[in-house]
């Protein structure tokens, strides 16, 4: 152990040792205090008291529980100003000083480590503290009973290192003395107690330690006082606080500091209150100053709800508390005083501040300030205000907002506080954000009927298919049993920003009965449920949703600001020239993917579709071509439409990539509308249908794999692409389209279809007589084999776009639709950290990246690179892309927004923000 | 173009001014003519000649077919040197040369490049010629109008660049002229055409090609040699020869060397002959000389089977020439001048010799000599002969036997002869080796029930399952009508080295009405096919089987000398204890691959089966540990008997590795039995078998996805492996078992299952008062991801063994039983070079195995490596597995031999290969 070290950092009296900078040494509260306290822009009546430093955590842990030897001398002196700046004496007999010993490690741990309050009291001291307390004994031995209990249960058993059998802890022990004294004497509450019956337990507490735990209480204030410090160190190692710091990913050999604090007191009458205060309004963020205190009380009263709290001025009066009295009407100085701190505080930490204040006999002390939470709505709202008053930078202002913050603008969600009461019928997979209640159905068609009658419903499958999908649309919200993030459903959902809960395998759903049964619950057609798609939680009945308020000014002041400092640029995945529209709206600067098949599952989509299946059913290349004519019209017309709605901006198109088989109907009728239109029979139709059937679809013959085999289908979807560009540039558009080319593993697959697509463009040319279509050609990289041989495709491919949904499936092996019978396990094992189908696994799906972009950029310095998988609108996936350099990321529309906000602090994230000068 | 260098290269007359090292210069041809004329030790009487090197191809390609300077003095010069030689004058109406003009490249081209034979014939040279022959005119105007024929054809019209209308080439229109000629003269064939009749048509020739061509034949002997040479080098580029180039991977910038060479002749007579031998038996092996000829004749007659060939010796007599004289009985000193030639030239060039004579008036001349070709027995007996006689050093005689060839002798194949003339019928990809005849039924059963009646069966279905295990086993060959090259019918064929056709998709089965039809015909139950599983070729009706003639002494000598070269450790995979003493005599020093799942395929599996289908369908825990418990004896006897079998080696034994739903029973009956056992209805049978169910099952839930989510399975499978090693350590044995964990993408996944493994470890030690078992505990590397984190796994993990069959898969994204829809057209379009799944795919799949060897054993420097995907048996992928480094590969028994072979060669293949002295 080092010697000459400062151990012992003092603060109070407009002076400390130390500061907010010195967080890593006197933990959070520590330094917050001495902040307050010493910084000269403050200097705020903080109750004085000295911090142990987190170094004296680690050495007392490291050594046996022994302390630094220069320790003691520095507390004593510590301790020696305290009682000076008081004016009162530790232990003293006349005008004892009490104090408290907290807590307080580098990151908030809350109430994951121990506190023990009011040490100083012994029977030597109680006197003069009934005489501090204006002659109020009860008070005083009110405190004494409270310190032996919390002592004897954190100092002398659990940090002693006692392990009672259940139901056997000293605490639980006394407690059960001071029922039965309750239950004699006829007591409803503690607070029935009188002064002797307070006196008598302590008596009787104290006898029982000594049978139970085989010590004295130690009536001797610095016995407490060590006492409670070496117990706060042990609890840093404590079951609790160890599984908080696994899970928050805290370092174990942080350790904590300890605050030793002088007590004061909210509770020693009507001139004696306690409050928390913010110094803005952190549910819609406007800059009012809000808070709530109760006279005659100490904070723990506040927290436990049995008074209602007043508000402290008429802006943060409510419905519960409007006729109170505010702490402005009641104590107009103080409060007055209070609003100089609170705007001190928040010009010179230069963001919103939570506040908590004690008032003792008239006398108004800081007890803690830090930066306050907020929600989605607030956090923009100050965000940009402050940015305008120059309170921060906008660098800061946009590093302030969470991208769940974001979130919570741009979907309905349930109110707050009524689902903090319901209760979690079953939970799934969070597939589409926001909130939704409605009436259950079963199928698209009721779904689409019972919408038509204003009613709001919620559609339940086992999994959806591309037949669901008027049903869908009409839905508040999707619920199915099976499925991944990734499925259908989830896929849909997200795009249309619908809510969405997939894979929720708890629920069994009987279709043919329209019943569905969670654990013993049945449900039929028609009962309310509700859905947060956001955390993936099923309520029972009807729950109020909140409004998102989609066209919000603070909103878009907010993304102009993160506009402003991201190099990424943000498409959007759409099918259509609706959601093209709509993503432009949401600032989406291109398409980074148009599915050619999903013109197929949209509204509308009867015809098209039909003609598809005609095609897929095609027995050869003269049926299929005929099939491919007839489409050619459908295919087009929503190509051209997107295009245009883009004008100006990059529209990446992908031709058809999933298996062919997906797209063969179920339903009976459709099978013989297409057997009879191909004039075949039912066993011929199913042979064929059966053809295309195949064991791992995700695996087999799609995506290049059918341009290759059936060249004609490709051809098809180049023309349509080229022939709309064409038209448009004569109607004065500027039309950009890049041809992708999907589940590519090897270059001479890109050459294969390149032939393909210049012979077309040659023929469109000359077809509209014009000179030149601005395109590209580039590549999915979804497969792993073709990150390996980036660096060839990168010869044909003009751009590459990462197709992280597939690359996961391939990378780990998991096959989207099936994780539900594993992932759960993984994650509740924690052997994977979360769903990698949602935050991108950088650790291995990632590498595979970084080596495509590497080795494609080695060949082709212009290279385009993107993603356009679903992680391209998850925030710390848009980071990893921003990192590895990336030119652009591509998510739903709804995601927009948050690839914008991502993309701005993963610049940011980069090097220190800018700070605003005070 | 250089000046001063050396184009032209003279042999014959004992001298010769290249030698055989000279082939990227000279060709092999012309290489080995001038060795054969010009080394010390051979000088053998070569008509003389000279070579054109390959750098005038090259210069005259490039540069618009003009030739070096010097070349035309050059030329003049050596022919010269020709005519001193021959004491004949090229172009002399007295005494005149013939030359041929042949093409000759490094590696041979067989037919695709273009040959002018007898050039110097004109009408001027023609009684010199009549003269030379000994009076015989028709001779001379046979050879003339040959010259003409050919002349103009490859000369003026190919090499002229002229493309003719289909059939009407300048060859077809003069072959017309002499065909009606014939028919008007009533003649049957060429051979009955008279002097005068060729003088006739000689004359009609010209005028027709001055007709056609727009150009006189040219009668001058120097025009005729130059427009030789350049049609041959013009035909580098031909199209046959580009496309031949393509196919075998010759660079088309190597270019062909011109040989131009005294024409000597067969047929001048009784006493002139030509001949082919090979100075061993390229049909056993045998050391014997071994060849035919035919007195009078040209080696063109030879080649076309018109007349039977005379044996040369006794030791070459078949049945078809037995009554024939030998050349030794014929012409006994000329056969004496032959061997002497023969025991030159296979001590010169230290093996085996392919030699052309042609035996002119008298006097014996050699056209050619080259390295012979042989089958596969004749290579190994040559090879371990050779090496004993010091002929060759061991590591060149284990070069000269090739992979393939080296099959020949493991499973019977259909007799050569047969298979030439049969036709066809259908092609599916290759996956079990060998040939097999039989009648065809369609389920398992009747294979089972013909069998015992003694008939040979082909077990044909759609794809096999689990289920067909009893009918695969009794049919000489399974063939079907999908799934890819390690499909389970391929898989289980392999390993019992029994031939298998699968994926043949031009087969459409019935099963209901038990026939298959291929193109329009149609088989019935109990019809004969053949199958050649080497090359995937279905054949109508029966033919013969050559047998394989297992215990194979010579086979033995020459593994146990590549045994003395290879650096790989060689293992198999093996399932059973049979399979196991099988792998053992085939030279497998451990099992790389035991998969416990195999168990319940195999004969008398039915039990065991069922009891692992019970734990399958099993609902909870409980239920689940009930059937694994009574599961346990079967799995642990079969992992006894194996270890036991393997006593003294590593046995890989690999944790339940597929999908669970591959063993739901298909068959109602069965569902019924199970259900019954587990007392449940038929419709609750039927859901948990759906819950079962998934899209993807390959990236589904599987491998130590179940190990995780059900630890009871994976602990009863490695008690069994412990119990098991304990039971045989206290029996005196010395087993060494590895466990192995399948589907790892995580080192958490690992750690999770050594918890267990370590927990049952500690139990076994107890239970059977032992210190100690000697085992290891590893990992599969298949999915990519584990590639990537290969160095965190290595902490866990102390052996790796690659799963290259889902590595393929996870790596192209192939479900490797759905790739018979793309991968034949990938294949004919040459976007892959080959199937991944035969031979790994180095560039990709390669490179992962690469990055998963160097992260892991940077991170544990005694991991162990090895593969156990089907590639381990494979030549190139076991060459690729030397090269990155692997401990060891493991392959199907059957593979085992060649897996020998090809790692003592990949061994060679690193530096020059130590020849024998002379």
């Amino acid at each position: 152990m080092a010697t000459g070290k400062k151990y012992v950092y003092s603060f109070g009296g407009g002076k400390a040792d130390g500061n907010e900078s010195m967080k890593n040494l006197l933990g959070g509260k520590g330094a917050n205090l001495a902040e307050m306290a010493g910084h000269k822009d403050l200097k705020l009546p903080v109750p004085p008291g000295f911090t142990l430093t987190t170094e004296v955590c680690t050495c007392f842990l490291a050594n046996k529980r022994s302390y630094p030897k220069s320790l003691e001398k520095e507390v004593e002196k510590a301790l020696a100003q305290v009682e000076k700046l008081m004016c009162r004496k530790f232990g003293d007999s006349e005008n004892p000083l009490l104090v408290s010993v907290r807590s307080g490690a580098r990151k908030s741990m809350p109430g994951m480590m121990e506190t023990v309050l009011n040490v100083g009291t012994t029977e030597k001291t109680i006197p003069g503290l009934i005489k501090q307390a204006g002659g109020n004994a009860r008070f005083v031995y009110d405190a004494y009973r409270r310190l032996i209990m919390m002592y004897s249960d954190v100092v002398m058993e659990k940090a002693g290192g006692i392990e009672p059998a259940e139901d056997m802890g000293i605490r639980k022990q006394l407690e059960r003395i001071m029922d039965k004294m309750k239950k004699e004497k006829g007591y409803a509450s503690d607070t029935d107690l009188k002064e002797n019956d307070l006196k008598l337990l302590c008596g009787q507490f104290k006898v029982k330690i000594k049978e139970v735990l085989g010590k004295e209480f130690p009536d001797d204030p610095m016995k407490q006082l060590w006492g409670g410090i070496s117990a706060v160190f042990s609890s840093w190692n404590g079951k609790r606080a160890i599984a908080y710091r696994k899970i928050e990913g805290i370092p174990d050999d942080w350790g904590t500091a300890v605050n030793v604090q002088t007590m004061v007191f909210g509770n020693l009458g009507n001139n004696s209150a306690t409050g928390v205060a913010f110094s803005r309004n952190p549910g819609n963020g406007e800059n009012g100053f809000y808070g709530e205190y109760l006279i005659n009380a100490q904070g723990e009263d506040v927290v436990a709800g049995i008074r209602t709290p007043s508000p402290i001025n008429q802006y943060s009066q409510s419905e519960n508390n409007k006729g109170l009295t505010t702490l402005e009407q009641g104590m107009p100085a103080i409060y007055k005083e209070l609003v100089s701190f609170r705007n001190r505080l928040e010009k010179h930490y230069r963001d919103m501040q939570d506040i908590e204040f004690t008032i003792e006999k008239g006398r108004l002390f800081m007890l803690q300030c830090r930066i306050g939470k907020r929600n989605g709505p607030a956090a923009v709202r100050m965000a940009v205000d402050m940015a305008k008053e120059k309170l921060c930078t906008k660098e800061e202002a946009v590093m302030r907002v969470t991208p769940d913050q974001l979130n919570e603008l741009l979907h309905p969600v349930i109110d707050p506080k009524l689902e903090l009461g319901a209760k979690v019928l079953a939970k799934g997979l969070p597939a589409g954000p926001g909130g939704a209640t409605g009436q259950i159905v079963f199928t698209s068609n009721d779904a689409v009927e019972w919408k038509k009658q204003n009613k709001k419903v919620i559609l339940v499958r086992e999994e959806t298919n591309p037949e669901d999908i008027e049903g869908m649309r009409a839905a508040e919200a999707i619920l199915t049993a099976r499925g991944g993030m990734t499925s259908h459903a989830a896929l849909v959902a997200r795009g249309w920003g619908k809510c969405c809960i997939v894979g929720c395998s708890a629920m069994h759903v009987d279709l043919g009965g329209k019943t569905i049964k969670i654990a013993d619950k049945v449900f039929k057609e028609g009962d309310w449920v509700t859905l947060n798609g956001t955390k993936g939680n099923v309520y029972e009945g009807k729950l109020v949703m909140m409004d998102a308020g989609a066209e919000n000014q603070m909103l878009n002041d907010f993304l102009k600001m993160c506009d402003g400092i991201r190099k990424l640029g943000i498409r959007t995945n759409a099918d259509t020239p609706e959601d093209a529209a709509k993503a432009r709206q949401f600032g989406a600067e291109g398409i980074g993917l148009f599915r050619t098949e999903h013109m197929f599952y949209g509204k509308g989509s009867d015809e098209a579709l039909f003609l598809l299946r005609k095609m897929i059913i095609s027995k050869d290349v003269t049926e299929r071509i005929k099939a491919l004519n007839e489409l050619f019209p459908f295919v087009k017309k929503d190509i051209k439409g997107t295009l245009e709605a883009m004008d100006g901006f990059p529209v990446v198109i992908r031709l058809l990539d999933p298996p062919l088989h997906e797209f063969v109907p179920h339903e009976k009728a459709k099978q013989e509308e297409l057997a009879k239109e191909l004039g075949i029979n039912a066993e011929e139709f199913a042979k064929r249908a059966e053809d295309l059937h195949e064991s791992n679809p995700m695996m087999g013959h799609r995506g290049v794999r059918l341009g290759i085999t059936y060249p004609e289908v490709s051809e098809m979807q180049i023309r349509a692409v080229l022939e709309s560009a064409a038209e448009l540039i004569q109607a004065g558009k500027k039309p950009f389209p890049e041809i992708m080319i999907p589940v590519v593993c090897d270059v001479k697959e890109l050459q294969d279809q390149l032939v393909i697509a210049k012979k077309v463009y040659l023929e469109v040319l000359a077809k509209y007589n014009i000179k030149k279509i601005h395109y590209l050609f580039g590549t999915m990289i979804e497969i792993p084999r073709a990150a390996f041989v980036a660096d060839e495709l990168a010869t044909v491919a003009e751009f590459f776009s990462f197709g992280t949904n597939d690359m996961t499936q391939m990378g780990f092996g998991f096959s989207r639709d099936d994780i539900g019978s594993f992932l759960p396990e993984y994650l509740k094992k924690g052997i994977l950290p979360e769903d990698p189908f949602q935050s991108i696994d950088q650790k291995g799906v990632g590498e595979i990246i970084k080596l495509g972009i590497q080795k494609g950029r080695s060949a082709n310095k212009k290279l385009e690179v993107g993603i356009c998988g679903e992680h391209g609108g998850e925030a710390r996936s848009v980071e990893f892309c921003h990192k590895v350099g990336m030119d652009y990321v591509s998510c739903s529309p709804f995601r927009v927004p948050i690839a914008r906000l991502a993309a701005a602090q993963a610049v940011l994230k980069e090097k220190p923000v800018k700070k605003a000068k005070k």
